[in-house]
């Protein structure tokens, strides 16, 4: 590939960008796509209608890129959560890294690969890329020392950037949680591995052990109950009530079924566990368990409560937004099984995964798609054909494959037990993660180079020899993964291409007028893990070929705004982990920062270069030191509360006299179903359960009544 | 070597052992050495001495060892404490399983291997050692059933044995802790990190913090003197008293220090730590705060209690004969790079140890030494000193090499900044254990087979294979390891060499009279080591080599016997883990048990039976598998203490009304200096400070209350 080629497909991505970009800017001004691109506000406000048919409506603006760049972090953090804001620091500590290694990789290591190998270069334009490349610099050349110096900078850069991310980012988590409103999580442990006792039912296990143990901090108690069961438990109060209230009258009953006789059904269930009759069939060994204030709650969370570790398991409730169900009711001696089992499923998936991406890339082997299909000979035997499939369909089918992973990685938490939507979704972030680096990074370098897959691993001690050798030359093929994959996915996600053309069939085939919420959610499982492994082949690429860079570059400054605008206007945040997946992104870019110096220390070896070799060394040490300093320093906060912070939170509420409304709110703040009768939840949260939700700020009462 | 080597060796090693033994049993009635062989009962009970000359002294007699048999688990318990226990548990665990080991091996494994190959034997007693081990089964024969069977129940019964112990031991550790009297360090928290404000004192900002936000379960705090400063302190006192009371007369000063000036001197002390006179300038940011119960406490320690997760570090205090002073006021921000750097160095020293002993093996060779120092040639070429010089010199030289590591490893634990006695020791255990493993195992099986040893481990696919190949032909040399060096330490450790020298040279020599206990605590970090790399050969050795275990056995039997006999005569049981040696125990068998398959799944598949190693495969999972149950299922409750278990506790103190002893006893519990003033110590512990100590069971006063 040359520079030419290169400045071509850069010049084809970014006509299609801006092209979708406009289109973007075009359908958003529909009326009829509200829902597509404003979930978030009719979630919110219901009510907004933008302006009849005009002129404008049909001309691109850039209206909402002035907004995005406008929005402050206070009204991220306020629309988006924490996690959004969070993301949008990746984002942009990856501008500031980026322009820093950009400026010393441009402006010294380029000059010196370009100039590496004293013979007459071509036209610029028409050089091969491996010009630009470090491959160019010839063996035992004393202008190493250019890299090595980028390397330092890079890399002091990069952790003084994380090191005030972290710190700031574990400050604003702290504000965060200081100021929040008093939430029912924070008074709540989820108490799981109740012991079964003969001739008691759980709930009177539970009220025992905590009336005994924690007499001064309990308040009450949830048990959480299996769902196929209590479904049974309603119809059978609806035949009973159909029996017994309207008299073998089918039709009666049906008129009255509107809505007196839920209430009246609900009721009776209510009844039914207050009675105890049949709850102590239907209760699951776990239960939500509130405490008067949040330093006792904390506590119970972090304490081994029973000399069995099994029994008694605590923790903090997530909040009730955030919760799955469908989990809760998992045996707790299962867990640790299904986590093993996942782990061995996701490792074998991340294996077996290759084999139809390479039979089918195989067959993209113009021959043998020939062979296997030979009525498409005449067809593929055109110049332009030939180039598309050959050069295109690879990396689509890739890419199809690939748009498999999240959900798979997604079902795969599901599965392992996780009992909250934020928990399962920082889960499946993390096997994205591993898996797109690597299918996406080590797969690419060593199928281009030479040598064998599977051998590549059986010799630890060749590893950055073989990166090394492997990365400069596959280069070009990371600049148009940054190209096609990296400015397409940002297009896509901002056109919204699926809920877009759902809607498009809704509107126009179905007919139906009604804007409903779509209740997306942001797919932080697909992109932090995207964003991450762009940051990855930017420090790899960085010093081997500095090309890479500029069109890097753009892809952050782009998504920033991108993403900006797609967390003010489509994404819902029903759930938040509180910041918790800095950890993760902090430890991925240490990881890629020391991947980097293991290649270069591989590149230094090949090259003959002892003294950059000597430099480096030290280098990754200091990476690691700092890594373990920050996970010292930082992380603790990330996993605990301080005491301190919780015991201050507590006085706060008790000065302000609030604690005797937080205490009404716990009781219903974890119902399970969705009741319509105020008697069973008293706090008047009325429209709960999973499948009602509706207004999500409506369901938490203290967004409702104090934001 | 051939079987009548082998068996000619182990004749020698028994006489050899059989008289040290006899030695033993001699030496121990003789008066003079009382203080070796009875260190503890001299240190407990004082006054014992044994009846005049007679002729009974001077006749071997098995009565120590029927006295050992007899103990029961209770009294070594009592005497010994968890961790002798534990130690002992090793030894029973190693029995059972090695003896069914040897059944199944010897009268399965044996006869297989022996008729392996249909070739005319030699007779029995010159056959071969290769003959009885799996190298003389051919090539896909169909008899490895025997071996997978083997292998099977031997890992069937190591689990379900491994089991039984763990569940045993932990419930035998929470009974300790239930039962034990009250103790100062379960209320006592050590506080590290306090922070310093500017114009107060650390006790002060203590005082504050704790007072604030724990008001109602502290009770007072002892802080951490920096001890070079209190040193100086002490002498500028005496000085001052000097100048004072005794008006420059130094002869009135000298005949006035024996015990009075001493006495003024410490109240002058403890009355400037009163006045805070110089306390500001001499305190360390680290000290004991007591609490009110024992949950308090325990939660205290548990929970983060800062957002700065360096300030307020909490963790409960060890016990004041376990505490190690010197290490309590290094900066606790320091430590997490004092465990690295010692991580670092401890790697560097297991690789580096190679060296010399590489060097000083290879002079052994005789050539090399006859060339280094000729005038040697002429003796070397006798063939017994030859054959000493090249059968024993190699073991020799590894042997007092080995003799340097224990003391290292301690050296690198202390430096790494463990506050108690007993948790350096673990420490030390774990790092003599991996040294060991490393050392004595794959150093031997790898430099015996013909690849380079640095290489083996850069392809690892391959080492299985590595193993398989190279543990049969070692089987030998771990044999005569085991007769030697297994056999010879119990034997040294009974006679107890070096406090016996040092005995003598005491008694004959410098002629002093008088018994002072030597005041040894037994070396968990020698011997836990010791045993479980035995028990590794046993695993790796037992199906490839049987011939192993008969030894292997008497080795562990005779161990038996003999620990008990020192635990209950020979040393002192200062400080106690409770029982936290276990978990280590339980992974080092795993390992060798997981080993011991990889190795049999190298074998299978160099011996091409397919079957076998197929069935070895789950073998491999479900040991994983168990080890991450018992995980889960054992290993919480020995990191932590459950709080149902603590409160119990605390309510059995409060109904029996011992709060306000345990309360006053806490005053006195942490006092830093070996104060003689009663005024200062209030609980009446008169003989503080580590060099003092001469009754182990007189400084806890609980013990001496209550047992």
């Amino acid at each position: 590939m040359d520079l030419n080629a290169l400045l071509t497909s850069a010049g084809i991505n970014i006509g299609i960008s801006v092209a979708l970009i406009s289109l973007y800017s075009i359908l958003r001004k529909q009326p009829c796509n509200l829902s597509v691109y404003f979930g978030r506000k009719i979630a919110s406000e219901r009510v907004r209608r933008l302006d009849p048919l005009c002129f404008d409506r049909f001309v691109p603006s850039p209206s909402w890129i002035v907004k995005a760049w406008e929005t402050s972090e206070e009204e991220i953090m306020f629309i988006g959560g924490m996690d959004a804001l969070v993301f949008l620091r990746i984002l942009v500590f990856s501008i500031r890294i980026f322009s820093i290694a950009a400026i010393i990789c441009l402006f010294l290591v380029l000059p010196v690969n370009y100039y590496g190998k004293e013979m007459p270069h071509k036209q610029i334009p028409t050089a091969s890329l491996e010009v630009f490349s470090i491959g160019n610099v010839k063996e035992g050349s004393k202008w190493f020392w250019a890299h090595c110096l980028a390397l330092y900078v890079i890399s002091f850069s990069a952790c003084i950037l994380l090191y005030f991310e972290y710190k700031s980012i574990s400050k604003m988590r702290l504000g965060h949680i200081i100021e929040s409103t008093p939430k029912p999580s924070q008074f709540t442990v989820l108490v799981r591995g109740i012991p079964r006792l003969s001739g008691k039912s759980y709930s009177d296990t539970l009220t025992k052990f905590f009336a005994n143990y924690y007499a001064s901090s309990y308040l009450s108690h949830q048990m959480v109950y299996r769902s196929g069961t209590v479904l049974k438990l309603m119809s059978d109060t609806e035949k009973m009530i159909k029996s017994g209230c309207c008299g073998g009258s089918v039709n009666a009953f049906k008129i009255l079924s509107s809505e007196e006789t839920v209430k009246e059904n609900v009721k009776e269930i209510a009844r039914f566990a207050d009675l105890g009759v049949a709850s102590r069939y239907n209760e699951c060994p776990a239960a939500f368990v509130f405490f008067k204030t949040r330093y006792a709650a904390f506590i119970v969370s972090q304490v081994l409560q029973s000399s069995n570790p099994r029994l008694w398991v605590t923790k903090l409730a997530p909040e009730k937004n955030d919760l799955l169900w469908s989990n809760l009711c998992l045996p707790y001696r299962q867990l640790w099984l299904r986590k093993i089992a996942i782990l061995i499923a996701a490792i074998v998936f991340m294996f077996v995964f290759l084999i139809p991406v390479t039979v089918v890339q195989g067959l993209t082997q113009l021959e043998q798609l020939a062979q296997a299909l030979p009525f498409l000979r005449g067809f593929l035997n055109k110049k332009f054909i030939n180039q598309l499939v050959t050069g295109y369909l690879p990396s689509v089918i890739l890419m199809l494959f690939l748009y498999t992973v999240p959900p798979t990685m997604m079902l795969f938490s599901t599965v392992e037990g996780y009992v909250s939507h934020s928990g399962r979704k920082k889960s499946a972030c993390l096997k994205v993660l591993c898996f797109n680096i690597w299918n996406v990074f080590f797969v690419n370098v060593l199928s281009g180079s030479i040598i064998n897959q599977l051998n590549a691993f059986s010799s630890v001690r060749d590893i950055p020899a073989i990166l090394a050798r492997a990365v400069p030359t596959q280069a070009s093929f990371f600049m148009t993964y940054v190209l096609t994959s990296g400015w397409a996915s940002l297009s896509c996600e901002l056109i919204q291409i699926f809920p877009l053309f759902c809607n498009m069939v809704k509107k126009f085939i179905l007919r139906i007028k009604e804007d409903s919420p779509n209740n997306l959610t942001f797919p932080y499982h697909t992109e932090v893990p995207r964003v991450l492994v762009f940051g990855l082949l930017g420090f790899t690429c960085s010093i081997m070929a500095p090309l890479i860079l500029p069109f890097l570059l753009i892809y952050f400054i782009l998504g920033n705004l991108v993403y900006r605008n797609q967390i003010l206007h489509v994404y819902e945040s029903k759930y938040d982990t509180g910041g918790q997946y800095w950890p993760v992104v902090h430890n991925a870019t240490i990881f890629s920062l020391v991947l980097t110096q293991i290649i270069a220390l591989g590149v230094f070896g090949i090259k003959r270069s002892p003294v950059a070799f000597g430099f480096t060394i030290p280098l990754v040490i200091l990476t690691l030191l700092f890594n373990e300093y920050c996970r010292q320093r930082f992380y603790p906060t990330f996993k605990q509360i301080a005491a301190q912070v919780l015991i201050e939170m507590d006085r706060r509420d008790e000065i302000c006299g609030r604690m005797e409304e937080i205490f009404q709110q716990l009781h219903s703040a974890y119902c399970q179903f969705a009741l319509t009768s105020p008697d069973s939840c008293k706090a008047g949260n009325i429209n709960e359960g999973d499948h009602k939700i509706q207004d999500p700020e409506a369901i938490n009462p203290c967004v409702k009544l104090e934001t």
